[in-house]
């Protein structure tokens, strides 16, 4: 018995806030039977995944154990923590569970991908629990920022983890389960091991609000504007969505939903139940018909995405509707660090448009989703827990949640992806570090980080590209002249003569001074072609392209 | 007379923050006499500039009217107003006029570029004017987050007009020139035609607070840690320079300055007999053998640049010198928006080292440089002028102080880059839209931002790129087969073959279907060529790859 130990193995979402993969297991070392907490994406961007549409966890050593794999939870429907479940389910194979909401969701994940959707599988909240060899795991409802957000109560031989997924202390959530402290005393009350706890915003000093401080002043807003507003949120927080939609109506308007995550969450939370008070809407057609001050449209794009319906309402009509001047648009929303220029490029169409913006900036319409340093000290205190393992969180998080706990004198770790811990002792113990990383979806593919794939891309985004073509005759002699062909490059150098004659002047007078073993290896012709190039694109435009060259040898 | 106008036309700055570059004139349409304020530059990004050095105003069309340019002024050092001299001066060919500090580094920039130190010339400030044909212009000392900040009060027969620079309202600056009520009423008093005025902070509603509020705090912050401190500004900062050093001797440390920019700046300032009193610093050398209790490094690279001095300590030695667990480091800077994510890669991997950091956002360690919206009022209160042009905003920055002042009920337009307007009535008015636009420095070179260059390089970057190689022989058959190399694409797609089989395969069906007169066509085969590689890739990687067709035709 004492040679079984219970684990925990993030491989995604410690040392980052998204693409979350968190792996538990107990048992003999290297034959521990496994769960998977969510499977989530994170999100490319130009300086580091060009072209890359979605990112999310290396699962290759979960893979290679797919037989020990007893089961997937999922604890709520955010992207960064469902988003994978159909790019990756194959590679697991093991049933997924999910609260009612989060399997909703799940399904149309599963279903985009070709993956069986049977394989989601939803589960009443605690008491109830699944049995995963000798793991039973319960859904705790939990407050967040989207329907039926859940801590995982874990039992063990080894004694109980709560994984906390994302959540705050709420207990006006406007939708759905309040921040219940009774039962999470009662989860509490027998001991626990670890609490695995969201780190995010560890840095707020201030207590968390709640939803509901948002209603009056929101009212208050669109009560004061007499042209059409329209507000956009995160798609998912379909509490905020009731709150502006109710705020609209309470104003005499319609409400109008755009963009098709909004639509797909808000049917969502209607089919599971969730939902069972949202004002009616109107369709788009229907909306382009009413006076704009009894209109409210509910848009996606609260990121300054370029394809979602915020975006493109500000840069021009969006299904019929056109913005103009005296009209409000509401970011009831903050900014992801990173989505900043996007924003402000929304923003900034929006006014060339004469339209009023609203952002948070004021603290007036929007509240994170995720507890404040206060609330974090609350569930430390209302857990008791011997371990603290911090999650949800770059780095700087982790470290000072362990700090944060290590005031109550709770033992902490700062457990980043890849990092395996040993929770079987009253300390937690790195037992092991694994090999973990990215996987790219790329256009229809899955490819690595480090494949070098996104480098080269990167690389002539950087430096452009040079393709070189030389013609070397049955006598291994050069026919004719290397010909270059430049893109993303200057057309005109230093010498004020075009870019390609220049690189070609100087392939042709490197060739003719070439030994003949040169020009016969494939090899060594590449190196010099390649080192020609640049050294003469560096002398002409002072930098040095990549460079692709053929050499076509006639046979 | 009536035929003369005064005008003002954006070139850069208005409708964006950053590479100011704007143009007054006076005289007969088409025939004003023009001064320049301002030679700035803004910085590129992955998202839109991929591999760009440096992005300054398009001057074409001052270029093309270089005869008519009187003169050059330029109201401080910052980058975003004084970085394109450099790169602009030849173009332009007229005297530089500046105060001491910004002329230093004007200098620089100048020699940089290999242009004429000689066209720098110091002016005194206001009352002294430099005469600029029909123009005269006097510079008046302003507050803002650099030495030697000005105002200019440009004089012509059509009235006066006060171009504010970037300003804030400090009466006790650290360093340099207090904000001279006195001296803005007295240039108000006998009517201002005119206010064009920074817009930066419009929407900031409390007053400013002064550099000298953060001495305390700092102070405090410094003194209580005892391991090496750490902070990083904006080196052009040098009043905060110094009240960070002082703050460090005070708490018994020896300053060391790391970073080429931030010695630069300081150096400029002793030079110009600004900076007399900064605490003595030793040089990194020295910094190694005290102990950490007593040493303070001040460092280049607040935005997260890269090579910058911070996030070399963050990532490892810099000058021999280490962060480890228990030092301090305080970001006395704002975060620019774009930058995020590069700041928050410094944070974590200072917090890797163990390092506790220290950022402006409880307001704390940093001030703004620009006017608040209240001081913008006061200006607007002290100036009283018939007209007001915002710059140095946004699209929405630029919109709302024109609101402001309209609340006081000056007439008031949104002039964004390109936009030549009349200064001459009693209400601006838009009298010519010219062809305004970026021209990036590339390398060595200087390029437009619609040559299209970029855009190869961005679409590379996000599509990958296949070159295409095919020989046509004299008799115009196809020798042997196509050929093509890759990059920045998957190697195996959908068929589980790799990719340039699939797509050589697909290329020589294509051409051994295609008819003798698509063959003998270069347009029509290269077409060909890159249709079949687009379409055979997105089948097998769901990409559509930029292509190089490289067509040989053996003669």
């Amino acid at each position: 018995m004492s040679a079984e130990r219970l684990i925990y193995l993030p491989l995604g979402g410690a040392g980052e806030i998204g693409m979350n993969c968190y792996v538990y297991g107990y048992g003999a070392p290297d034959e521990e039977r496994l769960i998977v907490v969510d499977l989530g994406v994170t999100f490319p961007d130009m300086d580091t995944t060009p072209g890359v549409d979605l990112i999310f966890a290396d699962i290759s050593w979960l893979e290679a154990r797919k037989d020990r794999i007893e089961a997937i939870f999922i604890t709520h429907a955010h992207e960064d923590h469902v988003g994978a479940v159909g790019l990756t389910w194959e590679r697991l194979g093991a049933p997924i569970y999910t609260r009612a909401f989060t399997g909703n969701i799940a399904r149309r994940k599963m279903e985009e991908r070709g993956a069986p959707e049977t394989a989601v599988r939803v589960v009443q909240p605690w008491p109830e629990v699944v049995t995963a060899g000798p793991l039973k795991v319960g859904f705790a409802p939990i407050s967040h920022s989207i329907p039926e957000s859940s801590g995982l109560v874990i039992d063990s031989p080894a004694g109980r983890v709560v994984h906390t997924g994302d959540f705050k202390i709420d207990e006006t959530p406007v939708l759905g389960e309040a921040f219940d402290h009774d039962l999470w005393r009662e989860i509490g009350k027998d001991g626990v091991r670890a609490l695995v706890c969201d780190s995010t915003n560890v840095f707020s000093r201030n207590a968390g609000r709640s939803e509901a401080v948002l209603r009056p002043e929101i009212e208050k807003l669109i009560a004061s504007h007499d042209g059409m507003v329209v507000a956009t949120t995160f798609a998912s927080n379909v509490a905020r969505l009731k709150t502006l939609a109710e705020a609209g109506v309470a104003a005499g308007r319609s409400v109008c939903l755009l963009g098709r995550a909004m639509r797909r969450m808000v049917e969502a939370a209607v089919e599971e139940g969730i939902l069972t008070d949202f004002p009616s809407v109107v369709s788009p057609e229907e909306a382009v018909d009413i006076p704009r001050a009894n209109l409210m449209l509910l848009a996606t794009g609260s990121q300054g995405e370029r394809r979602a319906a915020s975006a493109q309402l500000a840069n021009g009509k969006y299904q019929g509707l056109e913005l103009k001047e005296g009209d409000l648009f509401l970011f009831s929303s903050k900014t992801i660090p990173g989505n900043e220029k996007g924003v402000i490029r929304v923003m900034n169409a929006l006014s060339e448009k004469g339209v009023d913006v609203v952002d948070e900036s004021d603290g007036l319409y929007h509240v994170s989703g995720h507890a404040n340093r206060p609330d974090l000290q609350a569930m430390h205190e209302m857990l008791s827990p011997q371990i603290l393992v911090p999650m949800h969180g770059e780095h700087r998080h982790l470290r000072e949640h362990v700090k944060l706990a290590g005031e109550r004198g709770i033992a902490g770790v700062v457990a980043v992806n890849g990092m395996m811990i040993s929770l079987s002792g009253n300390r937690p113990e790195v037992v092991e570090f694994i090999e973990s990383g990215r996987t790219y979806l790329d256009g229809s593919v899955q490819i690595g980080a480090l494949d070098g794939i996104v480098r080269d891309r990167i690389r002539m985004a950087l430096n452009g590209h040079v393709t070189v073509t030389l013609i070397v005759d049955e006598e291994g002699e050069v026919l004719g002249e290397p010909w270059c062909e430049l893109k993303g490059l200057s057309e005109l150098g230093r010498s004020n003569a075009p870019l390609v004659d220049v690189l070609e002047e100087d392939l042709s007078q490197a060739i003719g001074r070439a030994d003949r073993s040169v020009i016969g290896n494939d090899d060594k012709l590449e190196e010099l072609l390649r080192r020609v190039v640049r050294q003469s694109a560096s002398d002409e435009i002072g930098r040095k392209p990549e460079v692709t060259a053929v050499i076509s040898r006639l046979s």
